[in-house]
Protein backbone atom coordinates (compact mmCIF):
# COMPACT_ATOMS: atom_id res chain seq x y z
CA UNK A 1 0.00 0.00 0.00
CA UNK A 2 1.33 3.26 -1.12
CA UNK A 3 -0.67 4.70 2.11
CA UNK A 4 1.24 5.03 5.13
CA UNK A 5 0.42 6.25 8.74
CA UNK A 6 3.19 7.28 11.47
CA UNK A 7 0.75 6.78 14.56
CA UNK A 8 1.97 6.90 18.56
CA UNK A 9 1.57 3.29 19.79
CA UNK A 10 2.07 1.81 23.34
CA UNK A 11 4.11 -1.58 23.69
CA UNK A 12 0.90 -3.11 21.92
CA UNK A 13 1.78 -1.65 18.81
CA UNK A 14 -1.98 -2.07 17.74
CA UNK A 15 -2.15 0.13 20.90
CA UNK A 16 -2.65 3.72 18.76
CA UNK A 17 -3.25 6.53 21.63
CA UNK A 18 -2.67 10.16 20.33
CA UNK A 19 -5.83 12.63 20.03
CA UNK A 20 -4.43 13.74 17.22
CA UNK A 21 -3.80 10.44 15.47
CA UNK A 22 -7.77 8.93 16.11
CA UNK A 23 -8.36 12.35 14.70
CA UNK A 24 -6.29 11.52 11.64
CA UNK A 25 -8.27 7.73 11.73
CA UNK A 26 -11.06 8.94 11.59
CA UNK A 27 -10.97 10.89 8.76
CA UNK A 28 -9.30 8.62 6.23
CA UNK A 29 -12.48 6.38 7.69
CA UNK A 30 -14.98 9.20 6.86
CA UNK A 31 -13.14 9.01 3.42
CA UNK A 32 -13.06 5.54 2.48
CA UNK A 33 -9.37 5.61 2.44
CA UNK A 34 -7.17 3.01 3.72
CA UNK A 35 -3.57 3.53 5.35
CA UNK A 36 -1.08 1.32 6.68
CA UNK A 37 0.26 1.75 9.86
CA UNK A 38 3.70 2.93 10.95
CA UNK A 39 3.93 2.38 14.82
CA UNK A 40 5.50 4.45 16.33
CA UNK A 41 6.68 5.54 19.32
CA UNK A 42 8.13 8.82 21.61
CA UNK A 43 11.90 7.87 21.05
CA UNK A 44 11.12 7.11 17.68
CA UNK A 45 12.06 10.75 16.57
CA UNK A 46 14.09 9.81 14.00
CA UNK A 47 11.80 8.47 11.96
CA UNK A 48 10.02 10.86 11.23
CA UNK A 49 12.76 13.58 10.90
CA UNK A 50 12.69 12.96 7.19
CA UNK A 51 8.97 14.40 7.29
CA UNK A 52 10.36 17.63 8.88
CA UNK A 53 8.35 16.73 11.94
CA UNK A 54 8.60 15.52 15.33
CA UNK A 55 5.64 14.60 15.85
CA UNK A 56 2.46 12.32 14.74
CA UNK A 57 0.59 11.84 12.92
CA UNK A 58 2.46 11.75 9.89
CA UNK A 59 0.58 10.58 6.84
CA UNK A 60 2.90 8.97 3.50
CA UNK A 61 0.13 9.12 0.57
CA UNK A 62 2.17 8.12 -2.77
CA UNK A 63 5.18 10.88 -2.99
CA UNK A 64 4.11 12.93 -0.29
CA UNK A 65 4.01 13.40 2.47
CA UNK A 66 1.69 15.77 5.37
CA UNK A 67 2.48 16.24 9.29
CA UNK A 68 -0.13 17.19 11.69
CA UNK A 69 -3.64 16.88 11.70
CA UNK A 70 -4.95 19.08 10.91
CA UNK A 71 -3.14 20.00 7.58
CA UNK A 72 -3.87 16.19 7.18
CA UNK A 73 -7.61 16.59 7.21
CA UNK A 74 -7.20 19.93 4.85
CA UNK A 75 -4.96 17.75 2.33
CA UNK A 76 -7.33 15.10 2.18
CA UNK A 77 -10.40 16.82 1.79
CA UNK A 78 -8.44 18.75 -1.07
CA UNK A 79 -7.26 15.96 -2.56
CA UNK A 80 -10.22 13.68 -2.52
CA UNK A 81 -12.73 15.65 -2.75
CA UNK A 82 -15.28 13.44 -4.48
CA UNK A 83 -15.00 11.30 -1.47
CA UNK A 84 -17.62 12.13 1.58
CA UNK A 85 -17.08 15.86 2.82
CA UNK A 86 -14.84 16.46 6.06
CA UNK A 87 -16.12 19.82 6.54
CA UNK A 88 -19.67 20.05 4.60
CA UNK A 89 -18.42 22.81 2.46
CA UNK A 90 -15.91 26.23 3.11
CA UNK A 91 -17.33 27.67 6.01
CA UNK A 92 -16.86 24.12 7.73
CA UNK A 93 -13.96 24.32 7.15
CA UNK A 94 -13.51 27.51 8.74
CA UNK A 95 -15.51 27.00 11.63
CA UNK A 96 -13.46 23.60 12.54
CA UNK A 97 -10.19 25.07 12.44
CA UNK A 98 -11.89 27.15 15.98
CA UNK A 99 -13.79 23.77 17.11
CA UNK A 100 -9.91 22.37 16.87
CA UNK A 101 -8.61 24.82 18.88
CA UNK A 102 -11.76 24.30 21.02
CA UNK A 103 -10.63 20.48 21.15
CA UNK A 104 -6.90 21.32 21.99
CA UNK A 105 -7.42 23.59 24.91
CA UNK A 106 -10.71 22.04 26.57
CA UNK A 107 -10.53 18.27 25.56
CA UNK A 108 -7.28 17.70 25.23
CA UNK A 109 -5.69 19.75 27.93
CA UNK A 110 -8.27 18.94 30.26
CA UNK A 111 -7.83 15.21 29.57
CA UNK A 112 -4.55 14.92 30.25
CA UNK A 113 -3.88 15.60 33.51
CA UNK A 114 -6.70 13.01 34.70
CA UNK A 115 -4.97 9.92 32.51
CA UNK A 116 -1.23 11.24 32.52
CA UNK A 117 -0.30 8.39 35.10
CA UNK A 118 -2.17 5.68 32.93
CA UNK A 119 -0.47 6.42 29.40
CA UNK A 120 2.79 6.05 31.44
CA UNK A 121 1.83 2.21 32.20
CA UNK A 122 1.06 1.31 28.57
CA UNK A 123 4.81 2.71 27.38
CA UNK A 124 7.61 0.84 27.16
CA UNK A 125 10.77 1.50 29.36
CA UNK A 126 12.18 3.55 26.86
CA UNK A 127 9.12 5.79 26.48
CA UNK A 128 8.41 5.50 29.97
CA UNK A 129 11.72 7.11 31.20
CA UNK A 130 11.08 10.00 28.23
CA UNK A 131 8.08 10.71 28.92
CA UNK A 132 8.04 11.07 32.67
CA UNK A 133 11.31 13.25 32.37
CA UNK A 134 9.43 16.00 29.31
CA UNK A 135 5.94 16.06 31.20
CA UNK A 136 6.66 16.28 34.64
CA UNK A 137 8.98 19.73 34.37
CA UNK A 138 5.36 20.55 32.70
CA UNK A 139 3.23 20.19 35.10
CA UNK A 140 5.87 21.18 37.86
CA UNK A 141 4.14 17.77 39.72
CA UNK A 142 4.99 13.84 39.27
CA UNK A 143 2.85 12.13 37.09
CA UNK A 144 1.13 10.33 39.87
CA UNK A 145 0.53 13.92 41.62
CA UNK A 146 -1.03 15.34 38.79
CA UNK A 147 -3.62 12.08 38.34
CA UNK A 148 -4.27 12.31 42.00
CA UNK A 149 -6.96 15.10 41.48
CA UNK A 150 -8.91 13.87 38.67
CA UNK A 151 -11.94 13.04 40.71
CA UNK A 152 -12.04 16.78 41.35
CA UNK A 153 -10.91 17.89 37.72
CA UNK A 154 -13.81 15.63 35.78
CA UNK A 155 -16.29 17.80 37.51
CA UNK A 156 -14.65 20.96 35.62
CA UNK A 157 -14.09 18.88 32.68
CA UNK A 158 -18.08 17.90 32.21
CA UNK A 159 -18.69 21.46 33.08
CA UNK A 160 -16.57 22.85 30.25
CA UNK A 161 -17.97 20.38 27.94
CA UNK A 162 -21.55 22.47 27.81
CA UNK A 163 -21.24 23.75 24.31
CA UNK A 164 -20.92 20.47 23.02
CA UNK A 165 -23.77 19.28 25.33
CA UNK A 166 -26.44 21.58 24.53
CA UNK A 167 -25.40 21.20 20.90
CA UNK A 168 -25.96 17.30 20.70
CA UNK A 169 -29.46 17.90 22.39
CA UNK A 170 -30.87 18.86 18.78
CA UNK A 171 -28.53 17.38 16.59
CA UNK A 172 -26.90 13.53 16.29
CA UNK A 173 -23.40 15.15 15.63
CA UNK A 174 -21.56 18.22 15.97
CA UNK A 175 -20.93 18.00 12.40
CA UNK A 176 -25.67 17.25 11.46
CA UNK A 177 -27.34 14.29 11.20
CA UNK A 178 -23.99 12.41 10.59
CA UNK A 179 -20.58 12.96 11.58
CA UNK A 180 -18.14 15.05 10.27
CA UNK A 181 -14.32 16.16 11.31
CA UNK A 182 -15.82 18.50 14.25
CA UNK A 183 -16.89 15.06 15.52
CA UNK A 184 -14.03 13.30 15.37
CA UNK A 185 -11.57 16.79 16.54
CA UNK A 186 -13.32 15.84 19.90
CA UNK A 187 -13.80 12.09 19.36
CA UNK A 188 -9.61 11.38 19.22
CA UNK A 189 -8.93 12.59 22.42
CA UNK A 190 -11.65 10.81 24.24
CA UNK A 191 -10.34 7.76 22.24
CA UNK A 192 -6.92 8.80 23.47
CA UNK A 193 -8.13 8.58 26.96
CA UNK A 194 -10.01 5.14 25.94
CA UNK A 195 -6.61 3.19 24.51
CA UNK A 196 -4.76 4.35 28.07
CA UNK A 197 -6.91 4.60 30.88
CA UNK A 198 -10.28 2.80 32.83
CA UNK A 199 -10.86 6.29 34.52
CA UNK A 200 -14.35 7.60 33.59
CA UNK A 201 -14.93 10.57 32.09
CA UNK A 202 -18.49 10.80 31.10
CA UNK A 203 -21.37 9.95 32.96
CA UNK A 204 -23.77 7.53 31.59
CA UNK A 205 -26.68 10.07 31.41
CA UNK A 206 -24.83 12.34 29.38
CA UNK A 207 -25.74 12.68 25.70
CA UNK A 208 -22.07 13.49 24.84
CA UNK A 209 -21.59 9.69 26.22
CA UNK A 210 -24.32 8.29 23.58
CA UNK A 211 -22.25 10.39 20.66
CA UNK A 212 -19.62 9.12 21.62
CA UNK A 213 -20.98 5.18 21.84
CA UNK A 214 -22.59 6.01 18.42
CA UNK A 215 -18.53 6.58 16.96
CA UNK A 216 -17.19 3.74 18.49
CA UNK A 217 -19.52 2.21 16.39
CA UNK A 218 -19.08 3.54 13.14
CA UNK A 219 -17.15 2.49 10.38
CA UNK A 220 -17.65 -1.46 11.41
CA UNK A 221 -16.53 -0.53 15.18
CA UNK A 222 -13.35 0.67 14.32
CA UNK A 223 -12.55 2.41 17.55
CA UNK A 224 -14.40 0.19 19.73
CA UNK A 225 -12.34 -2.98 18.69
CA UNK A 226 -9.01 -1.13 18.92
CA UNK A 227 -7.08 -1.88 22.66
CA UNK A 228 -8.40 0.25 25.02
CA UNK A 229 -10.83 0.19 28.04
CA UNK A 230 -13.86 -0.19 28.00
CA UNK A 231 -15.60 2.90 29.94
CA UNK B 1 -41.49 48.18 4.98
CA UNK B 2 -42.95 44.94 5.74
CA UNK B 3 -40.10 43.61 7.60
CA UNK B 4 -39.52 44.33 11.12
CA UNK B 5 -37.33 43.47 14.02
CA UNK B 6 -37.77 43.97 17.51
CA UNK B 7 -34.71 44.96 19.06
CA UNK B 8 -33.86 45.86 23.07
CA UNK B 9 -33.38 49.42 23.27
CA UNK B 10 -32.16 51.73 26.01
CA UNK B 11 -33.80 55.30 27.15
CA UNK B 12 -32.19 55.97 23.45
CA UNK B 13 -34.00 53.85 21.00
CA UNK B 14 -31.07 53.75 18.51
CA UNK B 15 -29.07 51.98 21.74
CA UNK B 16 -29.72 48.58 20.72
CA UNK B 17 -27.64 46.48 23.06
CA UNK B 18 -28.92 42.90 23.57
CA UNK B 19 -26.19 40.41 22.27
CA UNK B 20 -28.69 38.21 20.36
CA UNK B 21 -30.01 41.13 18.57
CA UNK B 22 -26.80 42.13 17.02
CA UNK B 23 -26.47 38.79 16.17
CA UNK B 24 -29.69 39.14 14.28
CA UNK B 25 -29.02 42.83 13.00
CA UNK B 26 -25.09 41.90 11.54
CA UNK B 27 -27.06 38.75 9.58
CA UNK B 28 -29.46 40.95 8.44
CA UNK B 29 -27.12 43.48 6.66
CA UNK B 30 -24.65 40.20 5.38
CA UNK B 31 -27.88 39.05 3.52
CA UNK B 32 -28.49 42.56 2.35
CA UNK B 33 -31.80 42.70 3.84
CA UNK B 34 -32.97 46.01 5.14
CA UNK B 35 -35.66 45.51 8.64
CA UNK B 36 -37.48 48.85 10.62
CA UNK B 37 -36.53 48.34 13.95
CA UNK B 38 -39.04 48.64 16.72
CA UNK B 39 -37.89 49.27 19.90
CA UNK B 40 -38.73 47.03 22.82
CA UNK B 41 -38.04 47.52 26.36
CA UNK B 42 -37.73 44.50 28.70
CA UNK B 43 -40.96 45.32 30.37
CA UNK B 44 -42.81 45.37 27.28
CA UNK B 45 -43.68 41.79 27.27
CA UNK B 46 -46.79 42.40 26.11
CA UNK B 47 -45.95 44.00 22.72
CA UNK B 48 -44.15 40.79 21.29
CA UNK B 49 -46.85 38.36 23.39
CA UNK B 50 -48.28 37.66 20.33
CA UNK B 51 -44.93 35.69 18.42
CA UNK B 52 -45.18 33.21 21.58
CA UNK B 53 -41.95 35.10 22.68
CA UNK B 54 -41.24 36.92 25.12
CA UNK B 55 -37.61 37.79 24.61
CA UNK B 56 -35.99 39.82 21.50
CA UNK B 57 -35.10 39.38 18.90
CA UNK B 58 -38.30 38.97 17.09
CA UNK B 59 -38.32 39.53 12.77
CA UNK B 60 -41.42 39.96 11.05
CA UNK B 61 -40.94 39.46 7.45
CA UNK B 62 -44.33 39.48 5.65
CA UNK B 63 -46.33 37.47 7.04
CA UNK B 64 -44.01 35.07 9.01
CA UNK B 65 -42.80 35.79 12.41
CA UNK B 66 -39.52 34.31 13.70
CA UNK B 67 -38.46 34.64 17.12
CA UNK B 68 -34.78 33.69 18.52
CA UNK B 69 -31.67 34.52 16.84
CA UNK B 70 -30.46 31.00 16.11
CA UNK B 71 -33.42 30.64 14.29
CA UNK B 72 -34.00 33.92 12.83
CA UNK B 73 -30.47 33.12 11.12
CA UNK B 74 -31.19 29.74 9.52
CA UNK B 75 -34.67 31.45 8.78
CA UNK B 76 -33.10 33.98 6.73
CA UNK B 77 -30.56 31.02 5.41
CA UNK B 78 -33.47 28.98 3.99
CA UNK B 79 -35.18 31.87 3.08
CA UNK B 80 -33.20 33.97 1.28
CA UNK B 81 -30.38 31.18 -0.45
CA UNK B 82 -29.35 33.50 -3.22
CA UNK B 83 -27.82 35.62 -0.85
CA UNK B 84 -24.42 35.97 1.05
CA UNK B 85 -24.16 32.59 3.03
CA UNK B 86 -24.56 32.69 6.47
CA UNK B 87 -23.28 29.37 7.07
CA UNK B 88 -20.95 28.57 3.88
CA UNK B 89 -22.59 24.62 3.40
CA UNK B 90 -24.44 22.59 5.74
CA UNK B 91 -21.10 21.77 7.83
CA UNK B 92 -20.73 25.14 8.70
CA UNK B 93 -24.74 25.54 9.78
CA UNK B 94 -24.03 22.40 11.78
CA UNK B 95 -21.05 23.32 13.76
CA UNK B 96 -22.36 26.68 13.86
CA UNK B 97 -24.48 25.58 16.38
CA UNK B 98 -21.98 24.50 18.51
CA UNK B 99 -20.04 27.63 18.53
CA UNK B 100 -23.41 29.81 19.18
CA UNK B 101 -23.68 27.63 22.31
CA UNK B 102 -19.97 28.70 22.65
CA UNK B 103 -20.85 31.90 22.33
CA UNK B 104 -23.62 31.89 24.74
CA UNK B 105 -22.07 30.03 27.41
CA UNK B 106 -18.42 31.34 27.23
CA UNK B 107 -18.65 35.11 25.28
CA UNK B 108 -22.29 36.21 26.82
CA UNK B 109 -21.96 34.32 30.08
CA UNK B 110 -18.44 36.01 30.77
CA UNK B 111 -19.21 39.40 29.67
CA UNK B 112 -22.63 39.76 31.33
CA UNK B 113 -21.33 40.01 35.29
CA UNK B 114 -18.89 42.92 34.19
CA UNK B 115 -21.31 44.75 32.75
CA UNK B 116 -24.77 44.83 34.47
CA UNK B 117 -24.22 47.23 36.42
CA UNK B 118 -23.31 49.33 33.24
CA UNK B 119 -26.35 47.65 31.93
CA UNK B 120 -28.47 49.39 34.15
CA UNK B 121 -27.65 52.85 33.98
CA UNK B 122 -28.92 52.99 30.17
CA UNK B 123 -32.27 51.54 30.99
CA UNK B 124 -35.27 53.82 32.13
CA UNK B 125 -36.50 53.97 35.16
CA UNK B 126 -39.34 51.46 35.01
CA UNK B 127 -36.70 49.13 32.95
CA UNK B 128 -34.34 49.64 35.86
CA UNK B 129 -36.54 48.01 38.24
CA UNK B 130 -37.37 45.49 36.86
CA UNK B 131 -33.72 44.79 35.58
CA UNK B 132 -32.22 44.76 39.05
CA UNK B 133 -35.03 42.88 40.62
CA UNK B 134 -35.01 40.03 38.56
CA UNK B 135 -31.02 39.91 38.11
CA UNK B 136 -29.87 40.11 41.47
CA UNK B 137 -31.81 36.99 43.10
CA UNK B 138 -30.37 35.08 39.82
CA UNK B 139 -25.98 36.71 41.35
CA UNK B 140 -27.65 36.66 45.05
CA UNK B 141 -25.81 39.88 44.65
CA UNK B 142 -26.54 43.61 44.19
CA UNK B 143 -25.40 44.53 40.27
CA UNK B 144 -22.75 46.61 41.63
CA UNK B 145 -21.35 43.82 43.70
CA UNK B 146 -21.56 41.78 41.06
CA UNK B 147 -19.40 43.87 38.44
CA UNK B 148 -17.08 44.69 41.28
CA UNK B 149 -15.17 42.03 40.52
CA UNK B 150 -14.44 42.47 36.74
CA UNK B 151 -10.78 43.48 37.16
CA UNK B 152 -9.26 39.76 37.93
CA UNK B 153 -12.77 38.50 36.00
CA UNK B 154 -11.87 39.82 32.34
CA UNK B 155 -8.66 37.68 32.96
CA UNK B 156 -10.35 34.70 33.10
CA UNK B 157 -12.50 36.03 30.51
CA UNK B 158 -9.40 36.79 27.95
CA UNK B 159 -8.14 33.54 28.68
CA UNK B 160 -11.29 31.27 27.77
CA UNK B 161 -11.22 33.70 24.35
CA UNK B 162 -7.68 31.40 23.54
CA UNK B 163 -9.54 29.02 20.72
CA UNK B 164 -10.68 32.35 18.98
CA UNK B 165 -7.48 33.69 19.40
CA UNK B 166 -5.55 30.90 18.06
CA UNK B 167 -8.21 30.59 15.02
CA UNK B 168 -7.53 34.17 14.66
CA UNK B 169 -3.95 33.53 14.21
CA UNK B 170 -4.24 32.30 10.75
CA UNK B 171 -7.27 33.30 9.45
CA UNK B 172 -8.90 36.87 9.30
CA UNK B 173 -12.32 35.85 10.40
CA UNK B 174 -13.98 32.59 12.34
CA UNK B 175 -16.14 32.14 8.96
CA UNK B 176 -12.72 32.11 7.14
CA UNK B 177 -11.32 35.26 4.86
CA UNK B 178 -14.67 37.18 5.22
CA UNK B 179 -17.00 36.98 8.37
CA UNK B 180 -20.18 34.74 8.50
CA UNK B 181 -22.51 33.76 10.81
CA UNK B 182 -19.92 32.20 13.05
CA UNK B 183 -18.49 35.88 13.50
CA UNK B 184 -21.75 37.65 14.53
CA UNK B 185 -22.57 34.85 17.10
CA UNK B 186 -19.91 36.62 18.68
CA UNK B 187 -19.24 40.02 18.02
CA UNK B 188 -23.56 40.42 19.25
CA UNK B 189 -21.78 40.44 22.54
CA UNK B 190 -18.97 42.17 22.31
CA UNK B 191 -21.54 45.05 20.51
CA UNK B 192 -23.82 44.51 23.13
CA UNK B 193 -21.10 45.14 25.69
CA UNK B 194 -19.66 48.49 23.44
CA UNK B 195 -23.80 49.32 23.63
CA UNK B 196 -23.49 49.76 27.77
CA UNK B 197 -20.55 49.78 29.01
CA UNK B 198 -17.13 51.49 28.62
CA UNK B 199 -15.16 48.60 30.22
CA UNK B 200 -12.06 47.37 28.30
CA UNK B 201 -12.64 44.11 27.34
CA UNK B 202 -9.81 43.14 25.50
CA UNK B 203 -6.17 45.17 25.16
CA UNK B 204 -5.17 46.60 21.92
CA UNK B 205 -2.27 43.93 21.07
CA UNK B 206 -4.49 40.88 21.10
CA UNK B 207 -5.79 39.28 17.29
CA UNK B 208 -9.46 39.62 19.01
CA UNK B 209 -9.24 43.19 19.22
CA UNK B 210 -8.23 43.88 16.14
CA UNK B 211 -11.31 41.86 14.60
CA UNK B 212 -13.44 43.77 16.33
CA UNK B 213 -12.38 46.49 14.87
CA UNK B 214 -12.75 45.17 11.18
CA UNK B 215 -16.67 43.91 12.67
CA UNK B 216 -17.14 47.95 13.34
CA UNK B 217 -16.39 48.88 10.29
CA UNK B 218 -18.07 46.70 8.47
CA UNK B 219 -21.99 47.34 6.17
CA UNK B 220 -20.93 50.85 6.31
CA UNK B 221 -19.24 50.90 9.66
CA UNK B 222 -23.31 50.26 11.14
CA UNK B 223 -22.18 48.96 14.25
CA UNK B 224 -19.18 51.60 15.08
CA UNK B 225 -21.85 54.72 14.27
CA UNK B 226 -24.48 52.69 16.72
CA UNK B 227 -24.40 54.31 19.99
CA UNK B 228 -21.86 53.04 22.28
CA UNK B 229 -18.58 53.56 24.37
CA UNK B 230 -15.27 53.05 21.91
CA UNK B 231 -13.52 51.34 23.66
Amino acid sequence: MTRKLFELCGTDPARVFSPFCWRTRMALAHKRLQAETIPWRFTEKSAIATYSSDKVPVLIDGDKSVADSWAIANYLEETYPDRPSLFGGEGGRAMGRMLNWWGDTTVIAGIFPMIVADIHKVLGPEDQAYFRSSREPRFGKTLEQVSAGRDQAVEDFRKALMPMRMTLRTQSYLGGETPNYADYIVFGPFQWARATSSFKLLKEDDPIYAWRERLLDAFGGMARTSPGFPV
